[in-house]
């Protein structure tokens, strides 16, 4: 199980680096082999996680440049062996951190890390901070690449909500990445987009900090992933996002406003589509009943508290537990929201790829049909020609 | 890692049995030895899962009475190997869902069920059933046991909102199980609990169904517990509720309430109290920072959809892709949610005492402040006496 | 991954019981839907593996009568779901065991469990009990079946030695399972079948006891399955093994002897057979290359000591730390031999079944050839129609 | 779960890279806080398993820096966060091996990755070159001075037997490994370890090669490690030395000898010592019974077998199914034995400390005798003063 660092169960990460030592990494196991990957399309996601991407980012500047170092072949296509990824860390200035090791910053780690370690690195936050997502966003750029190769599957977040502006008509089904990256602060509606730009800037200004909520869809996901009982779809999302740092709340569908209707307003009604396939009328379930998929878009929303690192004076106490007063110094984002899109990109596209694996391994071993023609007798009768696929 | 059945790392346990099956039951691994525990202690909470508790819930009379088949002594103490705990079913009226076996309720897992498996039990809904978590209660049952006797950590949940009647002034620091048990709605604040008693006869007169919001509370926490990625106590959490039946949403703390206020509102300042322990004025976090608890009340919620199956005719299609209507005949609850309240201390307590474990492991295995001591060499030192402990 | 009670990753078995309580059970996640599987099926193999089938064996009379209580269908196939599995424990002579209530069994777990738990099952040795293989037997069942079924793999064990009896000419690739049925110990060649009897009769009448090695072959194992580094084939059948009471030593392929030879004596050579297939001439690696399987027979050997439990005297210690000597007095099985072969036979199966579903997972995600096709370029084209056949 | 290229449950290591990629590393997670570790302390066990060390072993020069890259202070303690490693690959001669891409090497895992990846990295044999051992060696040196802080626990190899010469009397509770470390081919008993180096020298002159038994044990080792069904702690010794490469059998104990003996000659017998402790007279257990330590020392052996790169020519085929001649090119030992000395080692430490954690996680949550007191009625009453502790 290891304590804390990895994820996945079969397409499984281990992520480790403090945010101010040698660097930070992934090595990513169970990877299907044969996959092209190529440290660009990882660089390119590396990009959009990464601070200083605009003004409404910390100004840190970072340039996350990411080394393959082992499961790839020199023409590109995965080995099946563990993939091996580091970020060399630069650009310290860790006297920005120096007041961190005596006092506590309010609502950060720093105190539950001394309560549960007794020692922590004291630059930068260590492990908790978003630094550490890096090795997510590098792994889950393979995942896409094998969602994509599989199904089309695309995983597709935005900002949602800025504090209490909130985009409410983007259709999940619709929107476009394009429409996302056009947008400094990641919503693809351009009033809302201004809105929370200018919400943004305004609290920057004051030294203080804001919130928000992340949208976030997969669509083209086949129907049967996922599993009934611990293992549901939606529990393996919440448990992924909410591992995200300064999340706060998770929702799937309807979610809390589902809360709010009657089971005949809230249920989904089945009818077959031109196609003949059994579809939803509407999707208050958000793609996933019973815990796996039905086919129809997954959606889901993240809650992201504001940024705790603010630049205003608060009360606090030292590591020896005296009362004092602190001001944050280094750099840091005003809002979280738009890296956090990637971020729960990442999360969500790491879920769907283990779970499509998990799925292949329980309910693919045999083709469609093949034990359709199998006797329920004990002496068996060996299926012709399956041992040879393998 | 098994497919989808089991929860927990150390504290681990194991789920099995459809709804009308020969039973359904646990398998808990990794209990530490010489708990005291009663089938009496089990069955308790057991009752309060069962369904028939009132007229508003299901009035299915399930006596779901418990057989410890392993783990524990003839003196009622834990022998460290597995539990294994089993309900019988009795009461199959088997025919009430005759019609499932060709139609697919909306909103309920028969259609994703197919669609993963290609065959299922269709009589209620095999493992989708709620009454999957008769394990999880009587496992957690003994994690109650543990978390007490450990720290007199007590986990205590209550119905939070029904629809829109709210409970707003519940102190999450002093409201009490008799108060909560005192409620045929499980909530402790009367006028609320009146009002949502109401709503819910109101409801069921109809054919309809709504849903509402769990919180729940872990008081006596100590700190250190959790970890700082992706085992963040608050995301174990969230996999744990949303692994529930109905569950649309998570939150901790203040949730996605709390992506409407600013950073110098939100945080958490810390203080010093009269015990000279760090302690937070405010409680936002909801007891857990950086993935890890910080000694305040553990403060979480958990939407609930309305129920699915309803007495109302609705539109669906069979498995054979034809386009037809049902009406839901089963005896079920229309509102999970003072059910849902012993079901979600059952996951928060799991989550709890396999925390409690694996800090243990990794940060208690040294006496505290044994390896101050130690000096940095290459040679090392043994400390003395250690290994007699074990 | 709870702590010692379950074994495997995907088709994962979890056990429970102890030898005089309530029964013993097993609960198998992970299994494949629609695999035809009948309770008769089952019971066949765990009436091989009880006691009391001959007079070289334990004469307690133990039925084992094992009950299905969930995860098959009424017309017999899997559901998909967890299948539990329960022997209820009869025969109870536990006074037979009183002694060891207070003085420790030489060689027996007595001591360490006291050592690890500070408390015990004193009656029959709880889960140190062979008893307790009755759930992996039970689960194997199912894993021979999916194995049969895939590929017509075939696990087959029998007993090589008897203390320095050995059956020398066993060809792995031919010998049959009814061969090893007629022979009381399980030992297909006669000359050394009736020496073995005649050993274990003569040992049988001193009131001591005695050991020897199963060697257990699986034929038709698909090329590709296992890992390369710390889960190879043959890592996990050591694992599986020296799982087993009373297991010593574990080998595959040429073993301990093939130390004696030189390189050139022991590799396999390649060669291409008359259907086109990259074949070994020698199979020294014992169908195993790299932690891989090459397609070969597998041929692994488990050392088993005498049985521990015996009618002479012996000094020991109570619990309370006083000399004393006892005389076993329970029911036990001069030699374990006849018994062993279905266990490692089990324990085989369960590996293998698991292996298959792993690299399922990994290497057969994506269709033979699927890949070849793709650009590696960073846009990806997705493959058409694999969504659909999910 | 990961694909392979994890082991352990609590102290867990990760390891990846190819021999002839960017690098070999390890994320090792898991590991208790403030342990003091030291680069030197690791780079020391590195070149004791690294080639080249003497005439005996592959002439490569490998230097094998390492670099730690996270989870230990700059102070030399460690964090409790992951710890990763990097050495970087030196001295390609990627030519030696460019026969390999089109010709199997015989009883090399070149064939078994093709059948299971379809694609291998073809220089120096991927993940199966023994260097891929260079992350377990390094991460076992930190396990080795938890067990050294915590018990005094040591854990020391030698080889036991080169071909048929055997070196006989060495007393496992007295040989230092100043005496292994002496000997160049690392075995304290100077009249064997010349006769084995004699025997290497002259194998290496024919372009042949040979194999071995390693011999480990494990003093100071507590009572009480280990689980009692299928994390026996010799199943878990035997899985961690049967994923060494070249490994072709693992003893215990008395191992496959023991199965010559009867019931009464292998038991060993208990007495109280000197210190009132529980001891066996004899250790044919090899320090573990029904899978849990008992307090004396461990005893394991793992059996080698020859080397398969050998100078000489073999029958093969290539990738293409041609029938074909090679002669091994690569730089490579004559005999395994001398590095493998410190493989077995390490290995036998990370399952000892994994052990240490597991069983600190179950069975010391509560302080010894904490629970004696308290009472088996179902209110409960919390242990004063325990929380704090935490």
């Amino acid at each position: 199980m290891g304590v804390g660092n990895s994820f996945g169960r079969i397409f499984r990460i281990s992520t480790w680096g403090e945010s101010h030592g040698g660097g930070v990494g992934v090595n990513l196991d169970g990877c299907p082999p044969k996959i092209p990957i190529t440290r660009d399309e990882i660089q390119i996601e590396l990009d959009r996680r990464k601070p200083g991407q605009s003004r409404l980012t910390t100004p840190r500047n970072e340039d996350d440049v990411v080394e393959i170092l082992s499961g790839v072949s020199p023409e590109g296509l995965t080995l099946g062996t563990p993939i091996a990824m580091l970020v060399r860390n630069k650009d310290h200035r860790s006297n920005d951190y120096d007041t961190n090791a005596v006092a506590y910053r309010p609502s950060h780690a720093d105190a539950t890390y001394d309560a549960k370690y007794g020692i922590r690195a004291v630059a930068g936050g260590g492990r908790s901070s978003a630094r550490e997502t890096i090795g997510r966003v590098a792994a889950a750029a393979v995942a896409r690449k094998i969602l994509d190769l599989y199904c089309g599957c695309e995983v597709l977040g935005y900002v949602k909500a800025v504090q209490d502006v909130v985009a409410e008509d983007v259709d999940p089904n619709t929107f476009t990445r394009d429409q996302v990256e056009d947008s400094l602060v990641r919503c693809p509606q351009p009033d809302a987009s201004n809105a929370m730009i200018e919400r943004i800037d305004a609290i920057r200004k004051t030294g203080n900090s804001i919130g928000g909520v992340v949208e976030c869809v997969a669509r083209n996901v086949p129907s049967g992933l996922g599993s009934p009982v611990f293992d549901k779809l939606e529990a393996d999302l919440a448990k992924a996002c909410m591992s995200l740092p300064a999340s706060k709340g998770f929702e799937v569908g309807s979610g809390f406003a589902g809360t709010l209707l009657t089971g005949r307003q809230h249920n989904d009604e089945f009818y077959i589509d031109e196609d003949g396939r059994t579809r939803t009328r509407t999707n208050r379930s958000g793609g996933i009943q019973g815990g796996i998929s039905n086919g129809e878009t997954i959606i889901i929303r993240v809650a992201f508290k504001p940024t705790s690192t603010i630049g205003q004076e608060q009360e606090t106490v030292t590591r020896e537990g005296v009362e004092t007063k602190m001001r944050g110094k280094g750099r840091h984002d005003p809002c979280v929201l738009p890296r956090a899109v990637p971020m729960v990109e990442a999360m969500m596209a790491l879920v769907l790829a283990d779970a499509l694996m998990a799925h292949a391994a329980q309910c693919q071993l045999f083709p469609a049909g093949a034990l359709d023609s199998v006797d329920a007798n004990p002496l068996g009768k060996k299926l012709e020609g399956l041992g040879a696929s393998v």
